[in-house]
């Protein structure tokens, strides 16, 4: 059985920067992590525990940097905001009302000699020799030991500093023309897929909690062929569009909004505008029950229409989707 | 099969309010209902149409008037908010930083002789002679034939004018020593069932959707009994509490939050505040993972605790409730 401490040992948590608000003389504090993140607000809580302050802890998701509950911090008025797990998310418009504070967390390497050693067969049995590595921010640390492993191992790496997020692979896909493969760092499909999808070259994902490594790429395959078909969907379902507008503070992106809607008019198209806070299957099954329009396009967040929302009964599209079927551009367009 | 224009036909719509905000030129509309009103959006949707106004439709839930997306209206940067089904929510605390206007919705009354008469009969089966009506805002037009049908059929009417909330029956209950039952104009058990909680004297419910009189004690007396078995259980679980509190602009209430906090403290509890935004079964189990606590006590909407969240596996009561454990005191306390 897994115990706190053992739990909160699995992470490097920059602890310096709350140690500072705790000297400024913060009185309210609002804690906030995405789910699998949560049980570390007890790592953190004993910073401001015994010392006059009150602490928060938020129980609403974290699907992203996008994604931080500043109305939960402006309801509470509380001094400031911490938000555990990812980096200060830059965005356009992207001014919250609070004071935030992002504190990263690393999963400490734990990486074992086998695993480094099925990495660099898998690799040179596919010819690589020139690689990118990269991961988001959690796996940083593991990422610069594996990056050292390659290097030593006569591979050319190009290790990407910026960290992945989901709707960000561009400064990764762009190293396409000096690479064989990508490596990517990471637990499960969700950013080894969001890559593939935009790179033409290979995806090889070494998982350090599973301790494997896969390739993505047949994967994405499967994904791009689902996603071709949507847009091909969308493209004789009709002209009414529900254009989903995100009001979480790091959705909201009012420039691809005027942009969409500007070509879908100019195209023919009848758009509805829609705006959502939280977007799942319930919501959009209740927006449809009010509109009912012919297919729906989600601005907040690119992931939605292509990981949460692909069973719908109609067709729910990236903007990069709705672009290219508006532009009728081939090449697949991700993420916007 | 049902179309739209039927659907606008069901209702009266106050559209008074809507024509001057275009007469006052407002250039951002933001539309929002309850889901299940949600539909209604196209029979209001024409007073904004053609005239150059930029109309958005909300997506999100409306679970009541303290659940309005202040925070999409906010993002849009809309001129005003259109909320459809509920009147103005006054609560202390309650200030929307944007200008809300809320429009009435009223079910037309079709309401048949047959259960007229299957009301009278039943009212008089049972001996009542004086009985309270009341009923949401909706059902207002066919509680008033209802009221003048019983009055002229000798009954002695306390009919309720303030609309019935899910949090909101104690101006009903008031009645108690006035009335022999009380009868509720409704659709479904979410209104019958919070006053039958309240409430000594039995409560009748005409369901004008549906056609039928029915009594909501017996189902009221197994959610009491539910009720009581999980303060029973909180009682025995432990002394680590979780306070969930509800940023949504209606639902964030300091005064009760500090209140149940110095009592529980007083007590021996030891309390863990909890923010939230919508609260369900799924948040809570993202919180429970992080946090581990022994009880939770939802201080956002007492309605949560006794309709959505009674199977959690651990015992979640409504601010009543806890005061009930924290006091002793034996008779049921709702709403709070």
């Amino acid at each position: 059985m897994l115990f706190m401490e053992d739990l909160c040992n699995l992470y490097d948590i920059e602890l310096d920067a709350l140690y500072r608000l705790v000297e400024k003389g913060v009185k309210r504090v609002l804690l906030h992590a995405p789910d699998g993140f949560k049980p570390l607000y007890k790592c953190v809580a004993g910073v401001f525990e015994g010392r006059g302050i009150e602490l928060f802890f938020s129980s609403s998701p974290g699907y992203g940097a996008c994604d931080v509950p500043v109305e939960e911090a402006e309801a509470l008025g509380v001094d400031v905001l911490i938000h555990l797990g990812h980096l200060e998310y830059f965005h356009h418009g992207f001014k919250p009302g609070v004071s935030i504070v992002y504190v990263p967390v690393y999963a400490r390497p734990m990486i074992s000699e086998g695993v480094l050693g099925e990495l660099t067969s898998y690799l040179r049995s596919q010819g690589v020799i020139g690689v990118s590595i990269s991961s988001t921010i959690v796996e940083e640390k593991i990422r610069r030991i594996i990056a050292e492993h390659l290097s030593s191992n006569g591979f050319r790496i190009h290790e990407v500093h910026n960290p992945l997020l989901g709707c960000l692979y561009t400064h990764v896909a762009s190293l396409d023309n000096k690479v064989d493969a990508h490596l990517v760092i990471a637990g499960g499909i969700f950013h080894p897929l969001g890559l593939a999808l935009v790179s033409r070259k290979p995806v090889v994902v070494l998982d350090p909690y599973r301790g494997r490594v896969w390739s993505a790429s047949e994967e994405a395959q499967k994904t791009l062929r689902k996603r071709l078909l949507k847009i091909y969907e969308a493209r004789i379902s009709g002209v009414r569009v529900g254009l989903i507008i995100g009001s979480r503070l790091g959705q909201y992106r009012s420039w691809l909004i005027e942009k969409l809607e500007r070509e879908a008019l100019e195209k023919g198209y009848r758009v509805y505008k829609v705006s959502s806070t939280y977007l799942n299957i319930e919501r959009l099954i209740a927006i449809d029950n009010a509109l009912n329009l012919d297919i729906y396009v989600v601005t907040s967040c690119p992931r939605l229409p292509i990981d949460d929302l692909d069973d719908f009964y109609k067709p729910v599209l990236t903007p990069g989707e709705f672009l290219m079927l508006l532009t009728g551009l081939e090449k697949y367009v991700y993420p916007w």
